[in-house]
Parts: structure tokens; sequence; C-alpha cells
């Protein structure tokens, strides 16, 4: 038997995902995070987004139609790279070209796909810390090993990279959410998205703009894109977070080389996604009006959450959590005020804030050592949740730090 | 950039799949392999089942069905072992339990997660030579050493797995398509498979049944399945000849402890597959009545068209083709007679056919081994083409052969 069954067979058996349960390091946090799950706790652990906001009845007619209209592109096998004119239309959206585009099974199938087509077996990722799970997950599974540097609210420090490199270690990869980072809501400052991108020019190292989250901006603007800075960049997208992630519809941008090498590793791995999810999501993006007019109350149902959740923050805990109001995406992440629980790590407070009826991610289940870190930080996703269960999730987690 | 990057920039662009020229080895069969995709070629070539037999309105009906009755679970994130429902509907088929069931994307992702759940770098799979070559391209990329063995029409020779044991070399894994081979049409005689259970409980390695094929029978009895003889038994299985192959939905049935391994991996690897996808074959495959109906039609469908292949070129080629009729699948394996262009391999008749308006893959595509082989033999597919047109594909490649 192979050593990934050996490492894994020892392992408890995973908790269904949709949960955030299955994306995080710690078995503990775990089997916490199951408990979550239970239909009396308000939870905001979850990494989903809202199920109100899917857009049933377009999805719907886009479904028949595809069935009705091209059955041969539907249900046949179909391309690897992926359905044309949907490479086409997300090709436009991001300023590239077809050849670039590559139509994955979600974005965690391009990140994964893309780790192994750019890295060998002991490559250097450098990425912030916290990190996304899955993109952990996927590094890990290539055999990478991972640097780690520090993060604040304008996303990855690059002065890190840069001394991370005067030191010698080069990465091959450098990963970057640069839109409303999972978990830590952040988006890379401008002026680090220019010197990242002279960096990777200099170095030679890819960037991959990991961006599920970009499209889900209410306040502010968007700083430039990594991909108009710099052709070392690699974009992944998907429709999870703006249509539906049960489709399982994402895709890879990356220059026409590196593309190829992608669509190799993809035929051996599922030949090609979904035909009849291609086919629905050509036609919900390709529909401009509708597709706007759905983002636009999907940022505005968001931005009421978000601010929900801020107002009740303050208004059950105040002083308690520092944080930043986000601008986007679906997470808000707190640290904790010196004064409160002061000896106890968010792991512990997550214990508690179950008996009371809520639920967090604890930072540590970000970190990207498995020895932890952001041991007093919480992730809250204010996606899914309305704004009286906000409300009464702040007024239970004040509970749970015993300042209710 | 990786060794996987550097190994395949250099190959030639890839022609879409669907086409079997995804799938063939040599550049040189694939560049001839994309002329087949010409409109005034009758193609013989295709892996793809009949567009004709897709069940577009029952299919139609299950979608409407899930988006209308449970959007949940069609739209938002699922498990990633796949949907509880679907599972069991599997495991019943199979004689197995939920817990047994990993959904996947297609039978070629249950492959690639199997082999890299279960083979370490250096580890032996056994194999029929000639082979699918999907499978070899998952096996590869698991670095695995493959040891191919001689079969005949009756499937994989198990005495020469058995001189390959008492040779030293006890492989990790043994592949076989059971029922309806790809490319040899052949079903593993019930005694090999008596035979081959038993070496693998006397010597631990893990058997892989991929069986996409096995529903596809119209005559004889099929022998006892490798799963009732050995809990040493994966079986891989999958909607793509049954349904419909651009829904993507598979699934392996093995052991519960690799279960949850190949869950493990699948995680990374896309999270779970298109809730959509699942959620119509669950109501597809759950309506046995009319499951059992669609079946029935599309065994006729290719038995009628089996049969006028076997009869067209006994019409128009008498003698100069070897082969049997084929009890169930979508392929006829042929042997040029010795006496018919001596010479020539199918290799080069390919270009021949082309020239005269049919095509078929010549045998060394499916070669284990790079240096080729089965140099004289034909992949003749009789599910795509109507009766007429597979008289017409027979009367040309009589032409290619210089016998009309």
């Amino acid at each position: 038997m192979g050593a990934m069954v050996k490492s894994t067979l020892t392992s408890p058996p995973l908790p269904p995902l949709g949960s955030s349960a299955a994306r995080v390091g710690s078995s503990a946090i775990r089997d916490l995070l199951a408990l979550a799950e239970r239909p009396e706790v308000i939870s905001l652990a979850g990494g989903l987004p809202d199920a109100r906001t899917f857009p049933v009845d377009a999805l719907a007619a886009a479904a028949a139609d595809a069935l009705a209209d091209d059955p041969g592109a539907t249900l046949q096998y179909g391309p690897t790279e992926g359905d044309p004119q949907l490479r086409d239309l997300v090709a436009h959206r991001l300023g590239a070209d077809r050849a670039n585009v590559t139509i994955t099974s979600g974005a965690q199938q391009a990140l994964q796909l893309v780790a192994r087509a750019v890295l060998d077996p002991g490559d250097v990722v450098a990425l912030a810390d916290p990190a996304y799970v899955g993109a952990l997950q996927a590094f890990r599974s290539a055999d990478a090993r991972l640097a780690p540097l520090p993060s604040d609210h304008h996303g990855l420090q690059v002065q890190a990279l840069v001394e991370l490199i005067d030191a010698g270690t080069v990465p091959s990869l450098v990963y970057v959410t640069s839109s409303f980072d999972n978990p830590t809501g952040a988006t890379l400052a401008g002026q680090r998205r220019v010197a990242l991108a002279e960096l990777a020019e200099e170095h030679g190292f890819w960037i991959v703009d990991d961006d599920p989250y970009g499209e889900l901006r209410w306040a502010g603007s968007a700083p430039t894109p990594l991909r108009e800075l710099t052709d070392r960049t690699i974009v992944l997208g998907s429709t999870s977070k703006i249509l539906s992630p049960g489709l399982r519809v994402g895709w890879a941008s990356a220059p026409v080389e590196l593309s190829r090498a992608i669509v190799v590793l993809k035929q051996s791995t599922d030949l090609h996604t979904s035909a009849l999810s291609q086919q629905i999501v050509r036609r919900a993006l390709g529909d401009e009006p509708a597709m706007a007019t759905h983002l636009a109350i999907l940022r505005s149902a968001y931005q009421r959450q978000a601010g929900a959740l801020a107002d009740a923050l303050d208004r059950h805990l105040p002083g308690a959590l520092r944080f930043g109001r986000p601008d986007g995406g679906m997470f808000l992440w707190a640290e904790l005020a010196p004064h409160v629980a002061a000896d106890a790590s968010a792991d512990q407070l997550l214990e508690r804030a179950l008996a009371c009826g809520t639920a967090f991610v604890p930072g540590s289940a970000f970190a990207v050592e498995p020895t932890g870190g952001h041991r007093r930080r919480l992730r809250l996703s204010f996606a899914t949740a309305t704004e009286e269960e906000l409300d009464e999730a702040a007024r239970r987690l004040a509970g749970a730090l015993a300042l209710g």
C-alpha cells in the first residue's frame, strides 16, 4: 500500500465538506466544528456562500436551454480545455485569450493542477500565513516546501518576501488571494502588487493569484490586477462564490505554454469538467445584464450582512474584538483584545462558543505551520446568516467570552 | 518550472478530447486521427458512446426536478464522498455499503485517485497489453512501473501473472477491464477470475476492476464479478457509457479504509463532483423501470450496430480480418490476416483508410510499451455510426486494403 494510504488511514472519518470542518487542519478543531452543524447553533464558521442568493431560476433555465439546444455539447465527451465559448467569456473578463484559459472543476482543481505543473518536489512556495487550507493541501500534495510570510490588512508583506530572497531562498511560486483573502479578508495593496510583480519579473517565479472573491466588492476601488502588472501571473477563478459552488466550475488563466501543461495533467485527472455545468455557466455568465443585476444583489446582501455583523460585535462585545469593516468578500477577521480572556486561545473559546450556540473558525486552523499561530484570531463568516442571526450570534459570543 | 512542464511543453497542442485522438499514445497517430474528425470521414476510431442514445428528456426532467426540489443539494457545496443517496444507489448495484462508495468525476478520476492512494513510486502495476490509454496515464502519473502481460479473447492471461510472481515480481496492483475491454472487447473468463482472485488473496495485491461497459451485454451471461470473489477488488464504474459522459459521474467502490484515503485525495483535487450532475444521475439511476428500458434500448442499438459491422466486414473484406463477434461493449478488435497487406502495419493502413474516407485506431496506440506492438490490429468502434455508415465504412476499408 502507498504512503498516502498509510498516512491517512489513521485519520478520523472526514466530516462532510460544506462545513468548513473538512478544510481545517487540526483534527481537534475539525471535531469541534462538526458540532457547529447542529441546528441550534448559529454558525459563523462556514466557508459557504449564501444559498439564498443562488439564481436558481436562471440556472434552471440555462440547464433546460443547454439540454434542448445543444445536447451534444451538454451530454457528450468534450474538450479537456473546456467549452470554447466559455473559455472565450472567461478570457474576455480577464483580458486574456482563449488559449490562456483552461476550465477546471472548481478553482481547487485549478490550484492542484497548477501546483503539479509548476512545482518539482522540494520547490519553495511562499505565501501569507494565515492561508487558505485548500491551497496548503494542493501545495503539500505537490511536495512543495512552504515559506510562510507575515501579512496584515494590506495583504502579504512583500518586504518579507524581499528578505526571504535576499537570504538566498527564491521561491518557485508565490501564492496570493489578492482580493478579500480567506481568512483575513485583506486585499493586497496596489504598491505591494507592483513590488511583487517586479520581484516576479526579476527572479522568474510564478504568482498564483487565487481570485474567487474579487467580484464581491461593495466599497472602495480595486487595485490594478496582478495580471496587468506581469505575465508571470496565473489567475485562478471560480463561479462558486458568484453563481453556485455545486456546479464545480472554475478556471486557470496562464501563459499558453503553461496552459498546455495544465491540460495534459487535467486529461489524466478527469478528462474534462462536467459539460452540463459548463453549458449552464456559459449561459449565465454570457447574459451580461442578468449577471450584473445578480452580482449587484449579491454584493448588496453581503454588504448588509457584513455591516450587521460588525454592528452586532460593536454592540455586544464593545472593545473586545479588533477588526476592520470589510469592503467585500465573505469574512471578517477579528483579534481578541489583550484584556479579553487573556489566557485563552481562540481554539479554547470555540468550545465555549459552541456551548453558547455559536461557532467561528479559530485562527490556528489557517496556520501554515502545524505548530500553529494566530491563536487569538477568529474568522467570522457573515455570508450565510440573517441579520437577526448575526446579532444573536454576537450576543452568544459575548456570553462565551463572559462579557454577556 | 516543474518536470511536468519541461516534459510536456515540447508536445504538440492537444486535439480536443471526444475524438479518440487525445487518448492515444503516439503523436503521429494522434495527428492522423485528428483528420478522422472531418465530416466526409466515417470514423470507427471514436471512443464515444452514441449520442442518439442519450436519454435527453429524462435527464432534462431530472435536472429540472433537482433544481426545483432540492436547490441546496444541487447548487451548494456538497460532501467530498458524494451525495449520500447516490452512494446508496451505487452500493446497492454493487452489493456494497455506502461507506465503500466514493462518487468521482468520471471513472478516469477514480482511476487516478486509486493509483495515488494505493501506489508508491516504483510499485509494479500488472495489466493486459494492449490497454486503455487513460489507465496507462493514471498509473504513469503515480510513477508506477508497468508490467504488461499477454491477453487473448478470454482477457488477461492469468498464467502469465503467475509466472511474473514466480519470477519474483509481485505487483501492488493488477488492472483489468473485466467486461468488454477497451480495446480488445474481451471479457475475463470465469476461471481466470477465480485464479486472479486467489492470487490477490495469497499475495495481497489489489485488483482494480474498471467496469464502464459491463451493463452493455446483449448475449451470453456474465461471469461472477471479481468483487464477489475477493475483498481485494476495487470496482470502478461510470455513467459515461450508460447515460452520458458529459455529466462526468463515476465511482470507486473499495474497502472502507481505502475509501477514506481516496476521499482525502479527492478533497484536495476538486472538493467534490458536480452536485448538479450527481443529482441528475441519482434521479436517473433511481428510476429503475426507466433505467431498465433505457438500457434495453441501448443494448439493442449496439447489438444491431455490432452485427451490422461484423456483417459488413464479412461482406466487403471476406477473410481479410480476423475477429470475434462481440457480446457487448462498443468495440470490435480485428487482426489483419497474414496475406493482407503483408508488409504493412495498421498505422500505415490508417493513412490509406483516411484517404478512402474511414478511420480506426491502430493497435499500436494501445501498446503498454512505447516501443509498440499490436501492429496488425485495428480497434473498430460500432457505437456511433448507423448501419448504413458501418457498411460504407467497411467498403472503404476494403478499398484501403486494396481489396475493393
